[in-house]
Order: C-alpha cells, then structure tokens, then sequence
C-alpha cells in the first residue's frame, strides 16, 4: 500500500506547525482522503519534506496516536484508525426512553439514470446561480454586510419582505404589507410554527383526505387533532366541513386550494367563498398552502383564498422552494399583524431569526426580476413536460385515467385494477422513481392513483421514464 | 411636490410592457422610494420617457388602481396610496383565542453612538465578509451546486459535519463521527429541537438557576418542567442536583460549564466528573452548551464534557454564532449516532433541512483555516478588551468587585447596595446597554450584579462606555 502523500502547506501564522500538521492529517482522516488502515509517511521523511525537525513532526504524531486517530506500529510506522469515537463503541440511546422517533425524510436519490416523477421537485438546471452567487456577495460588500450577519429581525430582512408584498400584489392580488410577512425556513417551518403559535394542544384541524403528509406531521407535532375531510373534482367539500363544524369545534382547516395536493384540482368559486364566509362566521383559521402557484398553465393562476380574506382569517404560506430552489429553505407566511406578530414570537424561541444575507441576496433576484426570469422559463419548459408525459402516457399506458391538470408539477392518474404500491415499488428496481397513492391518504390505505411529476425530467426522460413504467407493471 | 422620477428600465423579455410598468411603480411604493401622497408622472410623460404607447402605461396606472397601490384624481393625475391592506384596516387576531405571546425578541439597537456591552454580541468588523462570499460563489459555481440547492440531508451538509469533526477532534477532544453531528440554525434551534425529541411533555430539566433565559424558554416550549438549581464560583452545584435526582426524576439538565452564563465560571474538575457519574447512574441526559469554547484566555480551554463522555449521556450544543457571525445561523448538535438520529427525523417534520449552500461555504471557510484565523484574530482582540475594561471598572467604578473572566466575552460583577435594574435603564439614557442580574436569574428576581459585555466595542468604546456608566449610576 503506497504511503499517502502529505498535501499539507505550512503557514507562517501563528498556529504552532505541531498544530498545524494535527490538523492537516486530522482532517485528511476525517474527509476519507486518507482511508482507514492506511499508512502514513515516516517521520523523518515528512520532517524532510516539510523542512520541519523530526521532532515536530514525532509530537504531532504522537498527539494523533493520543486523540485515537492514528496508531503507531513499532517496526511498521503510523496507520490510520479512523475518526475518533467511531471505532470507541457509541453506545447508543438505550436507557433514555425517548419520545417516539420520527423517520427522517431523506432526498429522493438523484443518483446515475435513476429517473424521477416527483411533483414538487422542481428543475434545478438552468437555476440563476451565478446572479445568486453575486447577489450573496453584493449583500456582504456593501456598508450593511454587518447588519446582515447580527442578531437580526425574527419576521426576516426587510428587502426581502417588501420585494415579496410587492410581487404578492402585483401577482397575487394579496395585499400583504410587509409587517404582516413573516420569512420562515421553507412551508415546513411556516407549517409547524404556525401550529404551535396559533393551536393549542388537541385543537382539531380539518385537513384534506388526500393530502400534504409532511404537512400533517407538522402539525401533528404541533400539538394538532387532525380530522380527514373529503376532496373531489372541486377541491375541499367545504358542505362536509360545515357539518363536521356543527359537530366539533373546527378550530383551523389546512388546505392547499390552488392545485390541490396530490389531485392538482381546484377549488371552485362557490366553495371558495363559501369556506370564507364559513371560517368568518366560526372563526375558524384557513391555513392555506399554496405551495407551487407560479405554475399555472390555462389562463391566470386563481388568486389564493387570502386575496379575498375581509376578515383576517387566512393564513397564507408561500414558498421559493419550487419557484427558485428547495436548498435555499425559503419561504414565507402572510397573516394578520397580529397573527403575524404571534408567529415571529415563538419563531425567536424556536430558531431565533432567518439567515438575513440570503434572503438579502434573494431579494435582489427578485427585485432584478431573476426570479420571475427563471419561473417564467421554467412555467414554459413545465408545460412543454406536462404534455409530453400526458402524450407519453396516453400511448404506452392507455388504461390510466387521467386528465390533463391546469397547474402544478405533477399529474394524479388513475390505475384501475392495478395494485399502486406494488407498482411503485417495481418501478424503483426498472430505474423510476413514482408515488403511489396511498402516500397521500389520510391513513395510508392503497387506492388506485399515481402521482406523477414532470417538472425535473427533460421530454426525452419523460418518454422513458414511462417505457420503465409499462415495464414495471405489476 | 416633485414627481417621481422614474428609474424603470423596459427589457425586451417575454413579460408584457404593461406588466414590467406596474411591477416597477409596485416595488417603489413598497420600498418607500415613492411615498404615500407622491404624485407619480402623467402617463403621457412617462410613455414618452419609455418610449411606449400612451395606452400601455394607461392600462399600468388602471391595473394599479385597481390593486390599491395608486388613486387617479380627475384633474390632477395619479397619487400613491401605499401599499395596498396596510390602509385597508386588517383586522387583529381578536377572537381566535390564541396560545399565550411570546415577546419577539429584537436585536439590541447597534443605533449610531449607541454603545453595546452585551456578552455574547461578538464583533462583526474584520470578518473574513469577501471569503465567505467567495466560497459561497465557489459553492454554487462547482458542479455539486445543483445538490446544493436540492432536497437534502437533514443532518446537514457533509462537507461541514466533516470540517466540524476534525475541528472538534483536533482543538476540542471530541471524538464525533459525521453521524453524530446534526448542522442546526444556531443553539436557540438546537435546543429546542433536543428538547423537543429527547423530551416527554411535562419531563424535569434541571437548569442554572443564574442561566440562559432563552435556551430556558426553548426547553420549556418543548414541554420540560424547569427545576433551578444553585451556581457557585466552581459552576452548577452538582451536589444539589444529586439531591434533586433523589427526590424527583431528572430526566435532563443544561448547563453551560466552560464560562458559565452569566457568570463566567468554569465547572470544577471534581464536579465534571461527579456529574458525568450521575448521569451515567441516572441516565440523564446532560445538555451542554459550550456556546463560545474558543474564546479561553488564559492557558487552553477547558475540553467539553462531552470529551470525557463514556457513556453517551452528553448532547453537546457548539455554535458559530460567535466565532463567525450570529447572521449565518449555524450551529451544530454533537450526541450518540442513535441520538443524533432522533434529532434529525425531528428535524424533517419541524424544518426539514439546513441550507446547504452556505454549510458548504462555511466548510470552506474551515477547510482553508479562515475561521480559525478570524477566531485567533479575535481572541487576542477580545483579551485586549477583556482588561481594557477591567482597568476601567477598577479605576472608574471601584465599589464594583469583579473577577478578570478566564474566558468568554463578558464579565459579571457585583455592585453592592445598586439597583441594578435602574442602572440599567439609566444606562440606555445614557447611550449605553448594558444587562442586570435579573435578566439571568430563575425568576426574574433582581440582584446586585451585572453583566458586562466587552467583546462587540474597542477599547475606546470600552473607556466611553465605562464614562457613561458612571454617570448613569442610580
């Protein structure tokens, strides 16, 4: 086994070279660049080679050897034993009797040919980058780059918030003056604070039968009873939330009216007005989700429930998690000042405040008109993809049902006679990644729908990720 | 009064003339740039400006009337109204019976002249501001800057859980394997998501009963039942939490025992070591919060609890708040790999994942020893401030009597027969902020003593400061 070359560059500051060499070696451990059992290079000669004394480089072996990352062989020299603690034996949590764990949500694989009909992922390719990359360093050149990086407003930097009431009236009908915006970490973090500042532990709050599961568990946590209230072609059956509110005290409904999560309907006009009529009469609050209203295909997006809210019970969650990126953990609750003020509360408690230089930087792109560049490419390439799956599927699938959804990133087919999970399950090992329907149900029994984004497949990968579908079949 | 002059520049992208109009009035109004009242341009004047049609900046004006950003009046033209729901009168929160407020907290005023003696407030000038902005470019330039700005690992970013593992390992003791490092927003984020996933509602944690009232507020909103208990010049009396665990089940106690906060302390070798037995003994879980480590000025810090951890009883709460920048909101949770899972699937459901653009970026910033420069930068700074202060205190206030901290970026003095709390709001007359004791204790209960930041002010600051103190003596 080739000893592994040192890549370490002394410096002349005032870290000891003892130090300096701990650390280099350290760190080349801990990255995996210098792999577990490797060997390392003699003393003298890496003394050599640094033009260091072979003391130096003996005492920082030797302090390696005592923190547990490298061991000395009498005749054979020094070896990497890995990352300290790992080879220790962590003992693991048995004994502290935790609270049920929650399974964390890891990302979908993007790995090599692993083609994905996620809705809600959005398309990364052809991201503004580089204009957000100097508008993140225009924020930190500038006389208040100090600012940015101090303990900062808990409802988030203000240019941020003024671009976003800006383009939330300019295309969203929303009147949302900026103390009534609260930037939060992404719809999840909007979701659970929401939750927890505005519900008490047990409230119960209508969700959709089919529906957002991340979404639930938020407020699950939150302290929420959550009850299933239907949905069909026309959204939310507001009739059946107006009976089970004669019932119980319905204190908030959680709904994504826009392109409804998964089935991509819309609520009508009539249940429009007649949830806001009933959540005014009952005072009950709307917590609505409108988590991919940029892309809209047929005519203007509806207005979101809040642009018609006279009596401030609708809270309204926003993000750029599809309309820019899901990395940058943006987005933003519109409500009531005092309502907003109420979130901002129990935000500084949580988590404090937001990172104010990028959403500075993001609120450059959005003043540049970046953001609104980069959706309006992406609303044309989206729908481009929403036709070429419908085409695709059509031909090579003829026994879905589906209709062709108006907006969103996805389409929700049904399969009759076909057993869903097992299909996606299939789908998995032919190379695609889709989503049965019971993810969505609100027990997660099976149904016979799929649901299948377009929005991060090229049409070629399109076309294929449908001929890996037919050859998934169950 | 003047009309405004507008600063639109038309661009030829696929957004409609009439559309790029509106959104430019629509963003001056809400940023303020064109104020309530301003009369804005004849739409005759501005079309000429722009070389568009009289009728498209007609249909601008109309569309932002009907909006509620702008009004015509007859004779004399279009005037802004502000943004459109600040004047529409939105109705309060009254009637959804909310859960109990939590006041916001704002950051201190870093108003001009103000001088701020706030512990923990580190200084912002000479941060490494055009680093950090390079590797944020250099982050988003890679070919991982799609992965960056994706769904993604809820532990955070691997490249800074590996910089933060050799880091710890190599200056901390701190054996702790990427698995066992969760990235979070900060201690506030740490806490609470600790508190929250290790935690049953109602559960007893033991805290300083002279403490961190915010990491107080975030264990308590995660459901803890707080028990007090006493500090002494040796730090937490672990012979009274022993006492305690026979009496009731403490399931957990947080403590800060490098530079006890707000006393400054150091938690005693015997006590370290007594604690750790008791935990082990009682499977309590010890949440230490070693919040600024680095900055020890005499001799080497004090290594962690954690390093001395055998039994995996220790969540270790570091942050990077104060060794770069509050602003960047990272910090970063060390516990069991079982524990730290626990953590993360918590995290999925409350915020879903870090950003991990500037993770990256900050892992640069470690990788290349940025942050150690900045940290030694700043060390010598602050022990330069450190006694600054102190010769100040003794020569312009000597009824103070105060000990020179080892470490951390404040000290805490006793001020015999002064009302503290009066000196305090005497001191912001005086353009000065500085904290009482009552800030710190259990129950808000006023003491003799104050805190004393020196770390955010030079020592001409410091001087001034001291002067202004004197005269705001009640």
């Amino acid at each position: 086994m080739a000893a592994w070359q040192v890549a370490l560059q002394l410096s002349a500051g005032d870290q000891p070279l003892f130090r300096q060499i701990v650390d280099a070696i350290a760190v080349d451990i801990a990255r995996g660049r210098l792999g577990v059992g490797g060997k390392l290079m003699s003393s003298r000669a890496l003394a050599s080679q640094l033009g260091v004394s072979r003391n130096t480089v003996v005492a920082a072996y030797e302090e390696l050897c005592a923190q547990g990352w490298i061991a000395m062989e009498p005749t054979r020299g020094a070896f990497v034993v890995g990352v300290p603690g790992t080879t220790r034996g962590y003992p693991d949590a048995a004994g502290f009797d935790l609270p049920a764990p929650i399974p964390m949500t890891l990302p979908a694989p993007r790995r090599e040919g692993m083609l994905l009909l996620l809705g809600g992922v959005p398309e990364l390719r052809g991201l503004p980058y580089r204009q957000l990359a100097r508008a993140y360093r225009s924020a930190l050149s500038g006389p208040s780059a100090r600012r940015l990086l101090d303990y900062a407003h808990p409802q988030g930097n203000l240019e941020l918030r003024t671009a976003l009431a800006a383009m939330l009236a300019s295309l969203r009908g929303l009147a949302a003056p900026v103390e009534s915006i609260t930037v939060v970490r992404g719809s999840q973090h909007g979701l659970y604070l929401a939750g927890r500042s505005l519900l008490r532990p047990g409230d119960v709050v209508a969700v959709e039968a089919l529906g957002y599961r991340p979404g639930w568990k938020a407020l699950e946590l939150a302290g929420a009873t959550l009850v299933p209230v239907a949905v069909d072609r026309d959204g939310l059956d507001v009739a059946a939330l107006e009976a089970l509110a004669t019932t119980t005290p319905v204190r908030a409904v959680y709904l994504t009216p826009h392109h409804q999560y998964p089935s991509t309907v819309t609520l009508s006009p009539e249940r429009r007005a007649r949830l806001l009529a009933l959540a005014e009469a009952r005072r009950m609050i709307v917590l609505e989700d409108d988590y991919d209203h940029d892309f809209h295909y047929e005519g203007r997006p509806v207005l979101p429930l809040a642009a018609g809210d006279r009596a401030g019970v609708v809270v309204y969650f926003g993000t750029l998690s599809k309309s820019l990126a899901p990395g940058l953990r943006l987005g933003y609750v519109v409500a009531t000042p005092a309502v907003a003020q109420q979130l901002a509360g129990y935000r500084t408690a949580f988590d404090g405040q937001g990172d104010h230089a990028v959403e500075r930087a993001v609120a450059m792109l959005l003043e540049d008109g970046e953001v609104q560049r980069h959706v309006r490419s992406a609303l044309k390439a989206y729908r481009t993809r929403r036709d070429a799956l419908c085409a695709a599927l059509r031909q090579r699938l003829p026994q879905l049902e589906l209709e062709v959804p108006a907006g969103g990133m996805a389409l929700w087919a049904r399969a009759p006679g076909i057993d869903t999970d097992a299909w996606e399950r299939r789908g998995r090992d032919h190379g695609v990644v889709m989503q049965a329907g019971s993810r969505f149900t609100f027990d997660g029994t099976p149904n016979e729908y799929v649901r299948l984004g377009f929005s991060s497949c090229s049409e070629g990968e399109l076309e294929e990720a449908v001929a890996r579908l037919v050859r998934a079949l169950p």
